[in-house]
Order: C-alpha cells, then structure tokens, then sequence
C-alpha cells in the first residue's frame, strides 16, 4: 500500500552513496587533515563548562552572521546559516524549482545540486562534457536561455576536478542566464578569488560557502549563503527554525574569532598541495589534473582496481560509478608524511595493478 | 525579475515566528529547564580533548540507533536520526504530499507540519475544532477517508494544548485512516505511553520522537523517527548525507547511556507539574488545560496583555495569533523556585490588567 503513496520523484530517486569503509588514511572526502588548530580547540573546550545545551539555538545564528560580516565583507542581512550548505541548496532549490523547471549543471560536479533537483520533480539540461573537464561558458549560456533555467549551478573551485573558472566567466553566466546563478565557493580559501561581493550587484546571483573544508569544523556542518535581499526575503520563508545547533554556532564563532590561524596554515597547506602534485605528476602512467582545491583528481587505467590495492594498505580514496569519471579517482591533499605515504603506495598498486 | 522564479507555493508562505525577547525566567519554548544532569555535562566535556572536528559525521548516526534501539526496543534498522525532528517531518511530507494532496492535522497543533505541507503543495483539510481541544477521532478518521488524505498528523501529547490520545484512539486512527499516520511523540517521556512499538504491526504508521524536551539537547537538534521497512527505504532515499553533526551525535549518546539521571529526574518533573497546575488552578479567572506535556496552556481574558506585563517582569511566555488559541498563553513547567516565581507575578499581571 506504501508504495502507492510515494510521489513519483521520490521513487526514482537514487541514495547518496554510503560513507566508506575503515580506513588509515582517509583521501576520500577533502575534509581538512591537519584538524582545528590547537588554540582554536582550546578555546571550544573553554566554552563547554556553562553551555546551555537544553536551550534552542538561535534561529538567525545572529552573533555567527556578524563574524561572517567581519570575513566576507557581506552585510549580515544577506548571509544565511545552514545545516552545512546542503540544507541552503535545498532551500534554493525548493524557491525556484517545481515539476519540469530546468537547471543546468556542468557535470562533472558535486552530486547534491542534482539530487535536490531531481527530489523538486526538476530537470538537468544536458550538457556535453569536455576534454580535461573544462567547462565551456557559451555552452551554459545558451543551454541556459534555450530551456529558460531557473537555476544554472557553478561550483567553483569545481569538485570534483578541481578546475575553476575565472571572475570574468562567472560575470558572464550571471548576465546571460535568464534566472538564478548560485556560486558555490566551498574550496574558496584554497583559491582566494571569490564573487561574494557581487551578490550586491546582481539580484539573480546566490553565492554558497562553507566551514567543513579550510575551517575544519566538517563534522558540525555548518554552512552558509550570500544573496541580494530580494532572494533573502525568500530564504527567509521557507528556512526552518532552530536549523543550526547552539554548539555548531558556537564553535564556528570561535573559528571565525580566529581566523588568523587559519590563515597561517593555508600557507602550509599551499606548500603542501604544490609538493603533492608535483610528486603525483613524476608517475607518468596518471593525468594529474591542476587544481585549486584541496584535492586532487587523478585519471588512470583500472582506476577501480587501484582504489581497491590502495584500500588494502589502508588508504581509502574517491572512486566514482559508471561515466565520465569511472576511470578516475580523487585524493584529498593531506599533510606531506601522509602524501608522501600515499604516493609511495600508488606506485606499488599500480605496479601490482598493470602488471 | 526573481519574484517571477518563485514557486507559487513559496510566495504564499509565512515565516516561522522569530525568537523571543530576552528574558530572566524562559517559559516559552518548552525547554528542559533543569538543563542537563552534572554527570552527563560532565562526561559530554571528557570527550572533547581529541574529538575530530574536521571529520564528516557517521551519515547513518551508527552508534546513536543502536542506544536508541535499546531505549526504544526498535531495531536499529527502523530507526532514522534527524537534525531535530523537523527534518524528519520535512522527509516525510517530501515522500507522500505533492501538489494538491490531501493531509489532515488536528488543530491547534505544532505548526510545522502544516509549514512543510504547504510548502510542498500539499492541502490541509478544515477540522472543526471543539471546545476544551479535545480530538474527535471519528472525524478525523472520516475526512481522512473523505479526502484520500495521504498523511494525518497526530501529536501525542499535543502541542500546545497538553491533550492525549489513548492507544486505542491512535489505533482507530492507524486502522481507518486511507494513508500514512505520523504519531509525534515529541513530548512522551513526560507521559510515558507511546505506540513505537507498532511501528513492526502497522506498515502506515510513523512515530517521531526527540531529545530536545526531556533529555535536554534542544541547542544540539537530534530527533528521530520509527517506521516499518518500507517507509525506512523511502526515508534513505530522500535522506541527506552527513545530517546530524558529529558533536551531537556524540553527545546524545552519552545523554542515552547515561538515562538513568533522565528517569531519575523525570519523578522530580512530574511532581513539579502536579504543583504547578495545582497552584495554577487556584487562579479563579484562568482556564488551565489537563496538560501530560512539560507545559501547560491557560486561557484568560486579555492573554495578549498579560503576556506583556509578564514579560515587563522578565517572564517569557508564549502568546498566539488569531484563532482558537488567541485568549491563551502557554508556560512551560520549570523548577519549583520559578514556576512559583510565575505564580505570584501571573496574579499580579492579571490584577493590573483586568483592574
């Protein structure tokens, strides 16, 4: 009887796919492998003693929005918070996209864009991929006027291939697409160019971040967004209250507050990515794909294979199912003894793997 | 430009009403206003040290099923932890309610269910609501029938009027109704009679629950929810990853292992509550509702006025809007020092304000 009941969309929805198995090293999810600063940490713990954990959390995350302000320079009545940014994708989705509105989303990309679509009963214009995953503006453009998208979806830098696109190709999707241009910045800091400000400037552009990547609080999923106050207005709506925890607002206040550490250890991460990639691009038998995340997109033969040898010795990396990716894997750039581990390894599983 | 984007169900949408002023005694949001016991603040504060903040949490909430099957005696497998049990009842309407369904809610009810219904499209069907907010069973089984309604709402204790259904009124509900039944037992520690077990009997009933009211995280948002395995296989698929933080799972495993301190408290609450009402009853000009929840709603002329006088006092009450409920005021039950607090400054606001 159950089944009868389900919308149609819900029944020909795919499930996001399983957290992955025990692990040493874990390259899998560009979480930040160096962890919370330790003075950062510190400061968290202080704050525990006297927290008020039986009292709902603040539904406007009010002191976390001012911090935001301070880092952003985005007045705090356009920014919102989210459960992670998954939750504002959903809430931008939800605004705009009914049955058979069209999106568009350059693929290769982070899946969950399409997943809220796909759940509002919406449509993904297809789009041809290109050699090297580059993604051609004029493409989007027209794709985006001739199916009249409500929403055309940018990660930049784009996971998973890391490749970005430049302030100037952003300005030219928001100004030719006939709705609503979101900008996800989750890998933002280990880029340094943004279009946050814009959001002032164009009513049709949404502008997304995060705190799970540079920041490294990944495990209490905060998010947030930056938008004109028309599409705040709406936001504003359809948010649900109480959607950030007290203790999540918290601790990023107090990542926010200090914010210098981080900034110190972004040198160290760039130092280390740079190594990373140019040991990854001595093994002749692998594309490594230039990058301004932090990861890395691998291509190679029996990718499946490798990832599996690598499982073995306890690294765990990103496959991907059947497509434009199945030969390829993922690697989260960690500290220099943990890539260092890892490139040794590759090499032996690829060995193993190709002989 | 945006307004024409925006789904026409989004436009007619209204806000969730902003949080409270600041106030010295809190009565308003329902919270476990004894907080949290010593020995479970104190073992949450032990597990700081090393946590991994940067790590995504356990999508599947592993380890908090397990001590919630234990707790519930529902396996693990009917079980589905969300980020307060809004995001549950978001999931729930997302499944079944598309554009023009059909959905009965009792009223006056916690309004969420009614916020997600409409925003996905969905219909309310009118009930008649009866004096004393008792629940007429045969009339929500008939419209349900009438109507095909996909989804009846049945909050059990519920919000806000502290009113109850036995098992057996919840049964005919469960037996005649043409759709889903969602029992939010939001509310049941303070009651202590649930239906989660029927979860293996009925495949159409959904049971919510969470730890925000007596286990006293409502800052950490965690609910959960209990159904048979069908609906659990519809719930993964619209399920997001990564949705409760890893902080709050934690805690809420350490609020699970340790309920002894919870039962032991739940013996002081309800002799609190029986006091409470007690002395509350003594007030001739105020109605007070038969309440099995952590709050009690009174009926007074002039509820608007009194609430301001309260609160100039620095009492926070909850007022509503026009309707049914507009001459009542609902006051969650707090320690004994501040419900008498409550008392004595309640009987002075009424003097000045019917004077």
């Amino acid at each position: 009887m159950i089944d009868q009941l389900v919308r149609k969309e819900v029944v020909e929805l795919k499930s996001y796919p399983e957290s992955g198995p025990a692990c040493t090293i874990k390259m899998d999810a560009n979480e930040n492998e160096w962890g919370l600063p330790e003075d950062i940490r510190a400061a968290i713990a202080r704050g525990m003693k006297d927290f008020p954990f039986q009292r709902y959390p603040d539904s406007d995350s009010t002191k976390l929005r001012k911090l935001l302000c301070d880092y952003t320079r985005v007045p705090g009545k356009n920014l919102m918070v989210g459960n992670g940014s998954d939750e504002l994708i959903n809430y931008v989705v939800n605004i705009f996209i009914g049955p058979g509105d069209k999106t568009v989303i350059p693929q290769p990309t982070f899946s969950m864009y399409g997943f809220f679509v796909s759940l509002a009963g919406g449509v993904v214009a297809e789009l041809d991929t290109h050699a090297g995953f580059n993604i051609d503006i004029h493409q989007i453009t027209e794709t985006a006027s001739r199916e009249k998208a409500k929403i055309v979806f940018l990660c930049n830098p784009n996971n998973p291939t890391g490749t970005v696109l430049s302030p100037g190709q952003i300005k030219e999707v928001i100004e030719e697409s006939p709705g609503i241009v979101v900008v996800d910045e989750a890998y933002y800091e280990f880029y340094g160019r943004t279009v946050i400000d814009w959001i002032q400037r164009y009513d049709n552009l949404i502008v997304l971040r995060t705190l799970s990547k540079a920041m490294a609080i990944g495990g209490l999923r905060v998010g947030y967004l930056a938008a004109g106050d028309r599409i705040m207005e709406y936001l504003s709506r359809v948010k649900v209250p109480y959607n950030v925890g007290s203790f999540s607002q918290n601790a990023a206040c107090i990542v926010l507050e200090n914010r210098e550490s981080i900034d110190k250890w972004l040198d160290t991460f760039i130092k280390a990515r740079e190594d990373f990639i140019n040991s990854l691009s001595c093994i002749e038998v692998i594309t490594v794909f230039p990058t301004q995340g932090n990861f890395v997109l691998l291509r190679m033969k029996e990718a499946h294979r490798v990832w599996s040898k690598l499982l073995e010795r306890g690294i765990l990396t990103r496959k991907f199912g059947r497509g434009v990716l199945e030969d390829c894997l993922r690697v989260t750039v960690c500290p220099p003894g943990q890539n260092r581990v890892f490139i040794r390894e590759l090499k032996e599983c690829i060995r193993e793997v190709y002989s």
